[in-house]
């Protein structure tokens, strides 16, 4: 990924997480896989990235399983990249960057640019956390460290994690 | 941020929080942070990151309003780095983030290391996502694109937003 960094010997969730989505590019991929986006061109277009650069990333998000390439014309041969299931659950990293966003950075207009409306209340959508085990509302001052276990590295299970 | 794209002229909530914190040692910082961590040398002990990485990141938290630096010592001069109302916010990206490799990469283990217990319920936390209008769990089907609007472009919206 070009970085200078390497914590993949870490034992930790958010780090694994950021070696297949830590990085600006990806994320803006991501953004607008999720708004439709399939085709090299069209992400270039969009975003302006170097043509290496986006090749790279395309290749490192589907090596992680996130994206998958498939062919869409045999003559000339033509691919586009698709959400998986692995990928399309990313949608909760990404909503939660633009709910902050809308508080925090565009929060003088009320809310940001473009964004989503949730069809069942016809409000425009931000998302909010809850306790996926019961249903509560998140508190954070509800929140104390787990005890830890015997976990591999970032590494290793991200190595287990693309090899199934 | 040392990074070889510029997308500040976008129009997007999720591309104006990148600019924040679109980059993985700055993430890394801010889960130490929310782990207690408040003092340069803690940090560059724990990531093993190069100092001047370290404080041009910490520098850019600052100037961004998501970490306050104050002292704590004054002979020595010493300073620690505190996160601020908008630093905790950040919370729902990283908390996201954890839930995603739990999910994905650490999954076969049934969970990775460390994360949180939430104490009403005293089960092992798991962020979920729900429509902070109306309080009901999202399913992304029922997400449409929302019209858009005159809105600032991201480097605007900074600008607006650090100058508050």
């Amino acid at each position: 990924m070009g970085r200078t960094a390497d914590y993949s010997e870490q034992v930790c969730t958010v780090a694994a997480t950021l070696e297949v989505v830590g990085d600006a590019w990806t994320l803006l991929i991501l953004r607008d896989a999720f708004l439709g986006v399939r085709r090299f061109e069209q992400w270039q277009e969009r975003l302006g990235v170097a043509r290496n650069v986006l090749a790279a990333r395309l290749k490192s998000l589907v090596g992680h399983g996130v994206l998958t390439k498939r062919a869409y014309s045999d003559r000339p041969p033509r691919y586009e990249y698709v959400l998986t299931a692995k990928g399309l659950d990313l949608h909760t990293v990404l909503l939660t960057m633009a709910a902050w966003g809308d508080r925090h950075i565009y929060g003088a207009a009320g809310h940001g640019p473009g964004g989503f409306i949730h069809e069942p209340c016809g409000q425009r959508f931000t998302a909010g956390l809850i306790c996926d085990g019961c249903g509560a509302k998140l508190d954070i001052a509800d929140l104390t460290p787990a005890p830890c276990c015997d976990a591999p590295t970032v590494r290793e299970a991200l190595a287990e994690a693309i090899g199934k």
